[in-house]
């Protein structure tokens, strides 16, 4: 078998087989398939795409490049959530601890944020002391005493995904729908779960923008992990505008705490229950998605979330007290700038991916995957979509390190997000759809 | 200036400028593009293919990344001759000599053979003694003194493309017309040639088999190379069948000698006389292509083409004898068997690309870059295309040795290759078009 005639093969459109695409995966660790041959191949995918059943041994594949983990010892089912990314989610930090309150254990890998986009690791680190590089032993026993952990990718976990991935960044081939099905499906398999819950985001700051797009990575997504035997839940949720009102990764900390204490932006919290209940009800503690709706609420109404939270940040080296004065523990910015609105009117747009963008350029996010990142930075919004302003409101409040953010062109670019008009826009649909 | 966000274009169909091809051409020498990026840019490019405009900057971004040599000093017309490849194909060491003794001064650079396909490289080392690892002294020396000269490529020309000619081969991408066009003429227009005649061929022995794909190279490199100020003809040329009756380095001198002394297979003389005399005419020392031939044939006749070789090959080293007495001088096989047909009619069809095939696995070709050839094996044909045979006959011999050969495998792939019919097949047509 050679490399090059599986190219050429997928090239002129045919499929490869199961053996193929395994030999084609093991190649990347043993150097028998080099970078450049699956450069090329990852175009050749991009342009031809794949089969349902190749997209299946893709993940068969890349879930079976490393370790994967064994559960069975940690009670009940074991479920987790992944968002394929937008601005200003922190909904990871809510819906974990809820369903780890109502019964649901949540081994939860998270990754680093990208771009425009936030990563709910670079979320957690925020906590002072909070540790994600785990030893399997701590791990287990985190996952066990509070039914709840948080930690980073480790090397262990579809090591020939993380190749690809960066791979795929440098070639222009991350927007296969095949490939992205493989990327998140095999690390999420490889981690023992059980079920997976899926938050598919489309929209200005998703990485899908277009819905049509979003479907068709959701049904492909729930296509085949349901082909591989796994329950998934998708939802498609919306991404036209920031979710919550924090952007920046200690700010984004702080709200999630809000809406575990029972407070927090309406359609955070109208997000967030919606993927816990598909958590309780994929894990099977719940007979209905308005029975689960109905104790996550009451998880937070109880506190019992909230402690949940508390428990892990203490049992994984964080200061707990962040779940009772998160803004006495959490970073701060050293100044703020108000960005006031010069017009009067109703908001109508405010954009996800240049108030993304605009948090990245105050240090929130990373421009480059090894870029270092400002905890503390961010930018608050005042006045979301929908909302009526006067001339001279403050529509938002830019947190920043003015010795390094460069404040200007993110005011720059934030005031591109808004538009005012004299109407108000019609209601904003947040779940699109649940496949 | 990022590569990926130029591989995203071309992927998406887009346009690059002549500065972005400049930039990712002057990134192979520097690692500022590693070769993981251009695989998936060459994939990109074999999808949404390339502008003539894109395709002449290519040329110009992959010639400029080595030296251009100035063969000013060099009197005469500079014209080079190269085909794309086809088996059995020794008509550079018949052409050459010809337009050498006409009045063109032929700087040659040759390459090797790969797979099915011979190379005018490995065809003149056969020769004892013939060096083609001149310096650039020696290569303008015998230039001026033979009005010819043979070499190989060096490192100084077109270095970026040997990097992507690599790449191509490695990652199902060499079969792309703007970068087949782009590797050709950017070594060749690095040699300091005023004009240059290019035999693209077609068939089933021909890179590009089918004939509408060898027509679109061959306008390409037409378009281009008069784009860049160059003239280029091209000439279309059959390869269904094996160029004359000798397959196999050694062989292919033996017949190449036997033409320059006015024998040799008709088909082989046919081709051979067009391309030299396209070299006499757009070299501009023959009025047309009538005069063209007649000056050619001269040049057999008078055995001025034959001295000119004798000359060359004396000058590089090589054993002069070996235009009087072939035989006597080139290497010659240890073990020849014949291969009878069982069937008596007509030769309808003697397929290139198994002939080629059986060759390569007598020795006489390579099956990967790195392999190692035997000079004096391959194959020659008694009855070709056309011919009669009565069942018994000898239709091929091969040469081999039988050390390293395997004759078994080669005699069953040589047997797939022929066609006997009651009828004989409509005569061939060896030169399909000039452009």
């Amino acid at each position: 078998m050679r490399a090059v005639d599986l190219i050429r093969r997928k090239r002129d459109g045919g499929d490869l087989t199961a053996a193929e695409i395994g030999f084609l995966v093991g190649g990347i660790a043993t150097g028998a398939v080099p970078d450049y041959q699956w450069a090329a191949l990852c175009m050749a995918i991009l342009w031809r795409g794949m089969s349902r059943e190749e997209t299946a041994a893709l993940v068969e594949a890349m879930l079976h490049s490393g370790a994967v983990l064994d559960l069975s010892d940690i009670p009940g089912p074991k479920v987790d959530k992944h968002s394929t990314g937008g601005v200003g989610d922190k909904t990871s930090l809510i819906v974990a601890p809820i369903a780890a309150a109502c019964g649901v254990s949540v081994p939860m890998v998270s990754g680093r944020g990208l771009g425009h986009t936030g990563g709910t690791l670079d979320q957690i680190v925020c906590i002072p002391g909070f540790r994600v590089d785990l030893d399997l032993a701590a791990y287990r026993r985190i996952a066990r005493e509070c039914g709840l952990v948080l930690v980073g990718q480790t090397a262990e976990i579809a090591p020939a995904d993380r190749v690809l991935y960066a791979l795929r960044d440098a070639t222009a081939t991350v927007e296969s729908i095949p490939l992205i099905t493989a990327s998140i499906l095999s690390k999420k398999l490889a981690e023992g779960i059980d079920a997976l819950v899926l938050d598919v985001k489309t929209g200005d700051g998703a990485f899908m923008s277009r819905e049509e797009d979003a479907r068709r990575l959701a049904e492909s997504m729930a296509g085949i992990g349901r082909a591989l035997g796994k329950p998934v839940r998708v939802v498609l949720t919306d991404m036209h505008a920031p979710l919550g009102r924090a952007v920046g990764n200690a700010l984004e900390v702080r709200e999630a705490i809000e809406c575990l204490r029972g407070g927090g932006p309406a359609d955070l919290v109208e997000v967030s229950l919606a993927l816990a209940a598909e958590m309780l009800l994929i894990g099977g503690v719940a007979a209905d998605l308005d029975a689960a709706r109905g104790r996550c609420r009451l998880a937070i109404a109880d506190g019992s979330a909230l402690d949940r939270l508390r428990r892990v940040v203490a049992a994984q080296g964080g200061d707990p007290a962040v779940c009772d004065q998160a803004e006495a523990v959490l970073p701060r910015a050293r100044a703020m700038l108000p960005y006031r609105i010069d017009r009067p009117g109703f908001i109508t747009r405010l954009l996800a991916w240049p108030v993304g963008q605009a948090a990245m350029l105050l240090g929130a996010g990373r421009p480059r995957v090894d870029a270092a990142i400002d905890p503390a930075a961010g930018i608050v919004i005042h006045r979301h979509v929908g909302e009526r302003v006067a001339a001279g409101d403050v529509i938002a409040e830019l947190h920043y390190d003015p010795r390094t953010a460069d404040v200007q062109a993110a005011l720059a670019m934030l005031e591109t997000a808004v538009t005012v008009a004299a109407e108000p826009p019609p209601p904003r649909r947040l779940i699109l759809d649940r496949l």
